[in-house]
């Protein structure tokens, strides 16, 4: 059974600076009738790197509640330390998640080489009560996990796909080619999302579903279908949207756009900044061309 | 009539160090019947930066005199100097040559920006008896020219497409959603060929032409007839060639693979190399893995 | 008043995986008696990013409690989130330490620009008990505050300095002919100490210093003295074991390092590993080299 | 003996797009006085890559005419092929040059690895009647030739000093500390003028020198005299003309700025444009902050 379909990345909602667990239940409702495989909880939509780990153990608690049935709940529990990894990995599953989405170690980038990256990932997978997602965003985290250790890592039992943000088209073709049969790679830079799709991804994890949910699953569905000419159009439709507004604005612009979309986005934790309103409604003209608005 | 299809970008034979028109005849000749749309002449795969002006019309001279029927020749003539660009392209019309090929000129790299590459290009493109396509190949040129400025060339009615090597598929896309209609985009990165071809390109120019002319060609003609499946089934095919031969060793390794496939190869010009037998041995190992040898 | 001289930043000695309070006392009082103008604690030598709350809390007041007289401690403060960092630099203040050093928030590289930099930086100084010293070190971070920001910032009456670790020495130069009277630039990459501080620089904090202090502080008493021959001799001493040892191989090396020179190194905690034997010969030939064993 | 001192790379007056020798006359004339040891023509401030072969004999003619007495004529002879660079650097010899300056063959960026550059300057060295100094300038080339590999072709007798305008004063110390006795560091970059003296390079070849000529033989002056203060103080006076006007805008601000103060400078050749007012009036208060106009 390997993991398929498309993923939302939540956001985590704050009201006057704290984290909004009914907000995060009202976005959560709404996005679950459009047709998402799941979601992605404290990834780095969510802001994670700014949370407590009081505060995440509540969102958690919180989403496992509300998502259910068919649904599928993933958490990131990558830390920086190995044994703290384990030890959250192992929280997170006590309170249900499905799948452990591990980003790379980054701190001591010149010491992330190919025997840290096995070690790490081999000793959370091995204790993990759940299976584990690799989780790469070289945008982010300023390292790019070599597709030579990810294919390795593949073989792993306990480590059943990656979240590769990498705008390498050219490195995803060197997993789905060389990994381990059943090893499911989910595309999470959206301008990948329809190559990456066609070239053999099982799925995709884009920040833009908070934003564009249907449309996101509509793409995956046409290409399910082999409608590749109207699949293609509608990853025209958002593309701009994704590289002009998401890229360089990031979690302050997918907020901004959620307000204006009818989801409950409010306002980042610093030392993420409110938008100018010359971006604000560059936000709302992108929104309009998409016809999103 | 928009240009399109697949085009080779031949290499330059030499014998005792000077190039051999003789070899090229023939290397011309047998690609002739491969399916190939065209051949480009004095591009990168061509070691253009090592010939003298007069070796390279020779060369010119030779090509025209093969390339006949509905097989086009397209010339690179880039150069640094805009005036010694737009001489050099008016002798490559005077010459025959189709279309001419014009690299960003890249030395001054801080002061290549927007207004530089507008006023080259236009200036070539205004002076050139024939078609301008412009060529960008951040990989030798360390240079990138953005797809903003692409977009805005694409409206000049005598630049009518670009050869892009870049190894992001989300500037291919950006290039694709907004330049001209009837603006060419020719892969030159054989990573991004399937995905590129899908995501809207017209055709590609690729340095694996050379040696697997009828794996390019089929998969060109697999994707125009939307056996998409099979496309990519070949696409991988030549895949960790291009990944894993091609781009680390470059000319010394197609010409190697040239001379082991039939073709004339050849030894390249200094400071490129002969390669060790260790990698020899590896070229022929990925020429067996793709069913070539 | 402005802060000079040389400051070591030590490492977190763990015993059994858990930080061992006794091991950090030893080496401070081995330290101690180096020259050092005082300590950074959770520094990035410190294996910071892979402690918790509790166990940085527990090293501070071991730290606070041996470094004493006219010894300086400087604590590490900064986390991703601004809220998160104010509230500790409060706690550190608490618990006495002198100044605090601020690392730059690094996640959110494409949104981390000048406004948010200003932003951070002048909320945590603001409401920080004792001053502020920025925090820049690209090579862990991906991140490079530019010298603008920094020369903006340090018109802060709170801000007292930056710990730069940049590799770029005109970047240093910039900040040292534009950056408020009194400012203080401290380098943070052994490459550049020589350099720095003929540059103007008033100080270091080196990794180095947990192997070398003696010879990293008679390279400033030299330079002091205007002795620069001798100063630049001792520099070229210490310059490869940076260059070759410190930095591909980092906290390990440094730690091994120490086990060998009479101080406390012990294991890192993972995902860094001890090394290999091979590379522990290599640690020891250049200490032999640098005359330091 | 070794190579020391101070050199000017000129640029090349063009009057009516073509190469203007009157005017390469009169701007040798008045830099002679100026303590200069001597001129680099055919440099990258020469608009080199813009020139044709007949255009660089002419300047060398006209150059080899005018630079006499004890000032020393070093001439860039490299190009990207070997047999060519060996051609043109046994012209430039029999034309009179002191030394050929041997910029790194950049094009095939991926295959110009240890073995290729050893080869390469090794040929050339071999068969120079002239002795060779190595170029190396990664801002333009986008290519840094490895320190190890410098070090090593610094024991050819033929090759006897690199001009490396690299921004890494690690890079420069590590060349310092273990190449040949006797080789000669020239730094390349303004910026690390005065960093890299005092680290222990030989001297300068900085485009600068077409501007503030006796500034920078005045802080050269100074160093040898240990006067460190007051040659940081010079070397202060210029820095921020050479990080804010010439690293941004390059040679058609050196070409203005000199204009400004009694040179001939001239229009750049294209794609080089003529820059804005705004920027001339910003290069005109430049140089009067330097106290130059």
């Amino acid at each position: 059974m390997q993991l398929k379909g498309i993923y939302c990345p939540v956001i985590t909602p704050f009201v006057d600076t704290k984290p909004a667990n009914d907000k995060l239940e009202e976005n959560l409702e709404k996005l679950s009738v459009t047709g998402l495989k799941g979601f992605v909880l404290l990834g780095s939509s969510g802001e994670t790197p700014f949370l407590s780990h009081d505060e995440k153990i509540e969102l958690i608690k919180t989403a496992r509640n509300q998502v259910s049935g068919d649904k599928l709940l993933i958490v990131g529990t990558g830390l920086e330390s190995t044994p703290a990894t384990i030890e959250f990995t192992k929280q997170v599953a006590d309170f249900g998640a499905d799948y452990a989405l591990v980003l790379t170690p980054n701190y001591y980038k010149p010491q992330m080489i190919e025997a840290n990256f096995k070690e790490h990932y081999t000793s959370v997978a091995d204790s993990s009560p759940v299976p584990i997602i690799l989780y790469n965003v070289p945008s982010f985290t300023g390292i790019d996990i070599p597709a030579a250790v990810v294919n390795e890592l593949s073989e792993h039992p306990n480590i059943i796909g990656i979240k590769d943000s990498t705008s390498s088209l050219a490195k995803i073709a060197q997993i789905i080619t060389e990994s381990a049969k059943n090893f499911s790679i989910f595309i999470g830079n959206a301008a990948l999302y329809f190559s990456g799709l066609v070239t053999g991804a099982e799925g995709a994890v884009l920040a833009l579903c908070n934003i564009a949910p249907q449309v996101c699953v509509e793409i995956y569905k046409l290409f399910k279908k082999e409608d590749f000419e109207r699949a293609r159009e509608q990853y025209f439709r958002i593309f701009p949207l994704a590289q002009r507004i998401l890229q360089p604005y990031g979690i302050p612009a997918i907020k901004t756009a959620m307000d204006m979309l009818g989801y409950y986005g409010g306002p980042p934790r610093k030392p993420l900044l409110p938008l100018s309103d010359k971006i604000i409604s560059e936000i709302q003209s992108y929104l309009k061309r998409a016809e999103l608005l």
